[in-house]
């Protein structure tokens, strides 16, 4: 009988999001008339700008005539995206980076999952901590994590980089020897970031070390302060060194569109045998054989986003969400919360009160406030203790569940 | 340093269609005036059906307004696509299958990509030769292919099962000892298929060896003649052993837009140390860790094939394709040559004349006729002396190359 891969066996339970939609999902029946705010699962509410609207329209009709229709694409991404990413979101900000550096895909969920396939199974990988689940999960798929402690709740392979109120959430450069840092900033859970000055030791650091830097980026559109890097590449050197991903999905509402896309820059070198090994060369294999590229409607509906229209439109949207932030952010302070994130990122680090654990402040929230959030510990063991809100509401149920809060 | 996956290493020179593009690139520098006809990549040329068209401009009029606006759906599809596929794909063929038993993605070539993942890294694969190339370099990657032999042009630890003129194109059955076996009809590249009968004893075979089949089905809606299955779940015990893989891009036009879905049964089970394992739950573990879900613009595309002018307008583009592949048949018959497929698939497998190589016959396709095929060779040694032709071209440019070949 066939064998199965055995690290899916070293999983932990099951996906953080599963679980909290298993809960609400019991609370719903059993209070069938309750009325639920869900700032749980990071996704938008914010309908498609117009321009990017009028783009899809237009892509949809080209593929509905003979003379207009498109086949199969580049699996890299249509030029036309290709460019408008290059100039749009690198040279605006000073950075060089050619278009077959540049990799569209239909998810940075799928490209932080696959990229870790172009390393050696004994990579040693860090995280911070708490972390996006899929960084480490894909490893655990892919055996590098080892073995999982249940006491501690950590893989023994993997080195976890602490973020907390202590150490202002700015992690420690871990001790040495690790191959692959999964780097998340804006940070998804903790809605903190590192500006220029505290990114630039991360690259020297992999510099000297010999480390890749797996850099997601998927929030730098809600970026508002000024000494804060929207790209790694920002900082000198990091070519060499790290991966970059973005989305659209947060920027421009994407998460039902599907498009995102990953640079890897031809100076970015790996080893094999002592022999360097172009890890541009290696994806590119990698996008080529596994994947088909992005609808070309959607492509369309990208390449909106940088026009002058879209731009307008999309910052309108964003600035909603951060308003919703900033409401949240004072809301909460002046009802004696402590509070962090919501400055450059659509995320509320909230530190549970009376050193309550997430879970317990969770279903708190839920049973007693119909609010969703999502449990601080479910990223990590440094989680513990936090619950992680959303500015992604409208700004009614942001107001009403800030209501609810108030009234304890 | 970071070490690489050492078994991209083992990859064989680039893919089989860059290969065939780089000739036709350097032949179109040297005659820019050259009007080449391109029967190699097997995309479709007919445009969207006008069904598909109407419900993706109501979708994307829904992704622009709040009211109506979706985010995050779920990983394994809408279930309004879900019950459309149960109903229209399965049902009307007597075949049940449950709804969280398929997976929408966006790609067949991503599925069968992404499926070798469940399995051990020593499992035995097994594939027909020729061969879609996805299979092999998919499980290069993993690790599974073992050394390539370039005298042979073979890796050493799969399993090679020829399909040729001799053996009509029905393999034999493996000699013993395969976990995985690929088998994809009608298939790619020959064009032959299986009938029930001929199908029957490898769902036996998998039952007696506790082997996994991948069905691959892509080209399943080209099917005419009525003993030969469209699923194969039409055998009896198949769904204990077999995992079906199936898209919409040959179906109905969908290469620019990008879904498919596969099924992985309840009762398929693999083994992990003696134990028994559900492949339904690992492959859900998986698409809902690596994978965000398709565009819900293309779920609603998708779920408009299955109504009742969608399917009327799509059956009409299939028949527009299978008149191409008897014109190319008949034609190329009367000429002498020797073809094979076309009957229940797109594909046209054409012997070369006098015994002459497949890619010398390409070349001299390419220099003297200005007419693209993909040579046999390229994807396997058992394909050597063939090349392939689609039926995918409109119908000018199939007159018109059947024109050229026989002004020889």
């Amino acid at each position: 009988m066939a064998s199965i891969n055995a690290n899916y066996l070293e999983l932990q339970g099951s996906y953080l999001f599963s679980e909290i939609a298993r809960r609400v999902a019991k609370y719903k029946e059993e209070h069938p008339e309750a009325d639920i705010i869900r700032m749980g699962i990071g996704d938008v509410t914010r309908p498609i700008a117009p321009a990017v609207i009028e783009a899809m329209h237009k892509a949809v009709d080209e593929m509905g005539a003979a003379s207009s229709f498109r086949g199969y694409g580049p699996e890299q991404g249509y030029d036309f995206l290709l460019e408008a990413i290059r100039v749009g979101d690198y040279k605006a900000r000073g950075v060089d980076i050619d278009t077959n550096e540049i990799f569209v895909s239909d998810g940075a969920k799928c490209d932080v999952g696959n990229i870790q396939e172009l390393f050696d199974v004994k990579a040693k990988v860090a995280v911070t901590d708490p972390v996006y689940p899929v960084y480490v999960d894909t490893n655990v798929m892919a055996g590098r994590a080892g073995r999982f402690d249940s006491a501690l709740s950590r893989y023994s392979n993997i080195v976890y980089l602490p973020c907390n109120a202590e150490n202002g959430f700015v992690p420690e450069l871990p001790n040495g020897g690790v191959d692959m840092i999964y780097l998340c900033f804006p940070n998804n859970p903790t809605g903190t970031t590192l500006t220029k000055a505290q990114l630039e030791p991360w690259v020297d650091y992999a510099r000297q070390a010999g480390a890749v830097i797996l850099f997601d980026s998927a929030y730098e559109a809600y970026i508002t302060q000024r000494d804060v890097p929207h790209s790694i590449y920002e900082i000198d050197g990091a070519k060499e060194v790290a991966i970059e991903m973005r989305s659209f999905s947060k920027t421009a509402g994407f998460t039902g569109l599907r498009c995102a896309y990953t640079v890897v820059p031809k100076a970015l070198a790996a080893k094999l045998d002592g022999k360097s090994v172009s890890l541009n060369e290696l994806w590119n294999r990698r996008h080529t054989t596994k994947f088909n590229g992005v609808s070309y409607v959607t492509q369309r509906a990208a390449e909106a986003v940088y026009s002058k229209e879209g731009k307008a439109q999309i910052r309108e949207t964003i600035d909603y969400y951060m308003d919703n932030a900033r409401l949240l952010t004072s809301g909460l302070q002046k009802l004696g919360y402590e509070v962090f994130g919501g400055v450059n990122a659509p995320y509320i680090w909230l530190k549970t009160p009376n050193g309550m654990g997430s879970w317990a402040f969770f279903d708190e929230l839920l049973n007693e406030r119909q609010v969703v959030g999502t449990p601080g510990a479910g990223f990590g063991v440094s989680g513990e203790g936090y619950l992680r809100l959303t500015a992604f509401s409208t700004r009614e149920n942001t107001q009403r569940a800030l209501e609810r809060i108030r009234n304890v």
